[in-house]
C-alpha cells in the first residue's frame, strides 16, 4: 500500500448555525481545507453524516455537496456508522489513496442537528441504538451510557467525581480552542519548530475499524468496549506502536463514562483504572497522556457525523505544533478514537509527524 | 492493484415482506452469499442503504447487521448515494480487496420501504432530490423523470410507445426471473459449459463513479446523464473496453425514460436514438445488446439501497450461465449502471468471465 498523509485541514465554528444551511457549512469548510492543502482539484470525496435524512430531510448529500463545491463529476460517497461516520469517512479516504486509485481525496464530516425540534432530534439520535431491542422500550443514549457508568462504578469503584473530572478537564482544554479561526500564541515548542518552512507532514500510520453488538444487553460486560479494543489493536499492529508511544489522543467522550471506558479499551490505562487516572491528572493537558486537548465532544460539541473528522483535524494540528494555548509539548505520535452508538462501531487512527 | 472477483452471490425474493424485519432479510440473504462463495469468515463488510433512518427508524445498520450475522468485530460500513447506494457499496468492497487491505469482503444492499405509509415513503424517496430547490416546491421523482422524458421527446422525437416498450421488454424478462430460488433449465450454452467443475470466476475489470448537479434545473441538458457518461467513460477506460464489447447490461430504469437516457450516456446507442433502439428490439433479450435481462427495476422491483448489488448479482449469474430462461447466450462481458436521484450519482462496473 502507498503512504498516506493529511496535507490540509479546515474546520469552521461549531454551533446551532441557524443562519446557515448544510450545503453552506460544507462549502465554507471544504474551501478552507482545499486552501490549507494548496489544491483546487480533488480526485474523489467522502462525506461522513449520521442522519441527514432525519435531521434536515435530505439524503444523497454526497452528490449535493460535490455539486455545491463545484466538483462534479468527481465521485462522491456518503458513509455512515452513526457517530463514527466521520472516522469511517477518513478510513475510506485513506484506503482510496493507499490503493493508488486516487491521489487527492477530500474527507469531510457534517451534521446539522437543530433544524428539527428536540423530540425529533432525540429520535434521530436514538436510531443509532437497536430500535427493536432498545429504542422501542424508551431508552435513549443518556440512559444507555448511564447503564455503562453504573456498572463501571459498581465493578471498579469509579466515582461520580471522577466522571465529573473528565468533563472539567475537557472544558478546560476547550476554553483554549477558538475553532472559528486559528489564533496562535508563540510557545516554546513552536519557536523550536520555527526553522521549518513547510508544514510538517502528518502521516497516517495505523487504522483499525471494528464492530460490537449494537444492543447493550447482548454484551458480556457493558463496561468493556470490545469494538474500540479491536479497532485499537489493529491500529497499533499496523503502526507498530504501543499505548505508551502515543503522545496525544482524541477520544469519543459522548458521555464522561465513555472517555473512561475508551482509555481502558485502548490500553492507555488498565481495566477499571480510568476513573483514578483522570482524578490523578494523567489525562490532563499537562499530564502524561493528554486526552481530548480539543475539549473533546463535551466542550467542543458533537455534530455526530462531523466528530470523527474534527478529531483528526485536532491531532493533525497538534502534531504540526499549531494548537496554541492547548498545544501538547513535543507531540510526535497522535491517535483518534471515534465511536458509534453505545460502542457498536469504532474507528481508530494513528498519526505520526514526519 | 490486486485483481478482484465476485466469488459468490445471494438474493432473496423481493416484495413488501411484512413478516420480516430488516435484520432478518439481511441475515437470510447474506448467509446465501456466504454459502455460494463457500466462506464463513469475512474480513470486512459494506451495506448500501439509502435511508434506513426514514424507512425503518434505524441508522447504524452497519453495526446492527454485522451483529446479527454473527460477524462482530469485523469492520462494517453503511454507504449511501441514494438509489446508487448498492453500486457504491460494491465499489468500496472492490477498492478494499484491490488495495490488499482485505481478502474477502461481503457487499450488500438493503432497503425495507413499506413499513411506513405512502406519504412517508414518498417523502423519504424525495430526499434523494434537492430538498431546497426541488422538494420544497412539491416535485417528486415521477415529476422529475417526466421532465426528462418530455424534453427527450421534444428534442429527439422519442415516443410514448417507445417508453412503454422499455417496460414491456423488462417485464417480459422479469417473468423469467424467479428470484427466490434458482430454477435452472438446461439450455444449449449451459451444456456447452457443463465440463467445468468449478463455477467460472467473474472478475471486476472496470469501475467508474461520478456525480452531476443534484437539481435538474442546474443542468445544461436534462436529457443527458452526465454522471452516467463520466462513470461509464472511466469504467470503459479501466477495463480497456468499448460499448460494443458489452454482451449484457443491467441499467437503472427507475423510470422508462431513464433506461433510454442511460443507453445513450453509456454509448450503447447514439444520443437521441434510445427510443428507436428499444422499438427495434436492439435491447430485447434476444437483441444485439440485451438490457435488463433481470426485468430491471420496473419488473424486478426497486428497494433503493439494494438495487445496485442486485444488478451485480444478475450480471454475475449471466456470465456464469446460471440465468435459466432469461440467459443471454455466450455472455462474456457484462456491465452494470446504478444511479442516484435524477442522475446526480452514478456507479458503473464492468465484469468479465475468466
Amino acid at each position: 500500500m502507498r503512504e498516506v498523509a493529511v496535507i490540509g485541514t479546515g474546520m469552521t465554528k461549531w454551533g446551532e448555525l441557524w443562519e446557515k444551511s448544510l450545503r453552506t457549512i460544507f462549502v465554507e469548510t471544504a474551501l478552507l481545507a482545499l486552501k490549507d492543502a494548496g489544491v483546487d482539484k480533488i480526485d474523489s470525496m467522502y462525506v461522513g453524516s449520521m442522519s441527514s435524512g432525519l435531521f434536515v430531510g435530505q439524503e444523497h448529500i454526497a452528490s449535493l455537496l460535490a455539486d455545491y463545491l463545484g466538483q462534479t463529476p468527481v465521485p462522491s460517497a456518503r458513509v455512515e456508522t452513526a457517530c463514527a461516520s466521520g472516522g469511517l469517512a477518513f478510513k475510506l479516504g485513506f484506503m482510496e489513496v493507499a490503493s493508488g486509485m486516487s491521489d487527492v481525496v477530500l474527507v469531510s464530516g457534517i451534521e446539522k442537528m437543530t433544524d428539527v425540534n428536540g423530540h425529533e432530534a432525540t429520535f434521530a439520535l436514538g436510531t443509532a441504538a437497536d430500535q427493536e431491542y432498545e429504542g422501542y422500550h424508551g431508552i435513549t443514549f443518556p440512559g444507555l451510557y448511564a447503564l455503562i457508568a453504573m456498572a463501571h462504578m459498581e465493578k471498579y469503584g469509579t466515582t461520580r467525581e471522577q466522571l465529573a473530572m473528565v468533563a472539567v478537564k475537557n472544558h478546560k482544554n476547550g476554553a483554549k480552542n477558538p475553532l472559528a479561526q486559528f489564533p496562535f500564541e508563540i510557545t516554546v515548542d513552536m519557536v523550536l519548530n520555527s526553522v521549518m518552512v513547510a508544514k510538517p507532514v502528518v502521516k497516517v500510520v495505523g487504522m483499525g475499524h471494528a464492530t460490537d453488538t449494537i444492543a447493550l444487553s447482548s454484551r458480556k460486560d457493558i463496561t468493556w468496549l470490545e469494538a474500540t479494543y479491536q479497532a485499537g489493536k489493529r491500529a497499533y499492529e499496523m503502526a507498530g506502536k504501543k499505548p505508551e508511544d502515543i503522545d496525544v489522543i482524541e477520544v469519543h467522550d459522548c458521555f464522561t463514562i465513555a472517555e473512561i471506558c475508551v482509555m481502558e479499551a485502548l490500553g492507555i490505562v488498565e481495566k477499571g483504572k480510568g476513573g483514578k487516572a483522570v482524578e490523578e491528572g494523567l489525562t490532563a493537558l499537562e499530564g502524561k497522556i493528554p486526552v481530548n486537548a480539543s475539549g473533546g465532544l463535551k466542550s467542543k460539541g458533537h455534530p455526530v457525523g462531523a466528530t470523527g473528522v474534527a478529531q483528526i483535524i485536532e491531532i493533525t494540528k497538534q502534531l504540526r505544533g499549531e494548537s496554541g494555548e492547548r498545544q501538547v509539548e513535543n507531540a510526535k505520535v497522535g491517535m483518534t478514537q471515534n465511536m458509534g452508538g453505545s460502542g457498536g462501531s469504532a474507528v481508530v487512527h494513528i498519526f505520526e509527524k514526519e
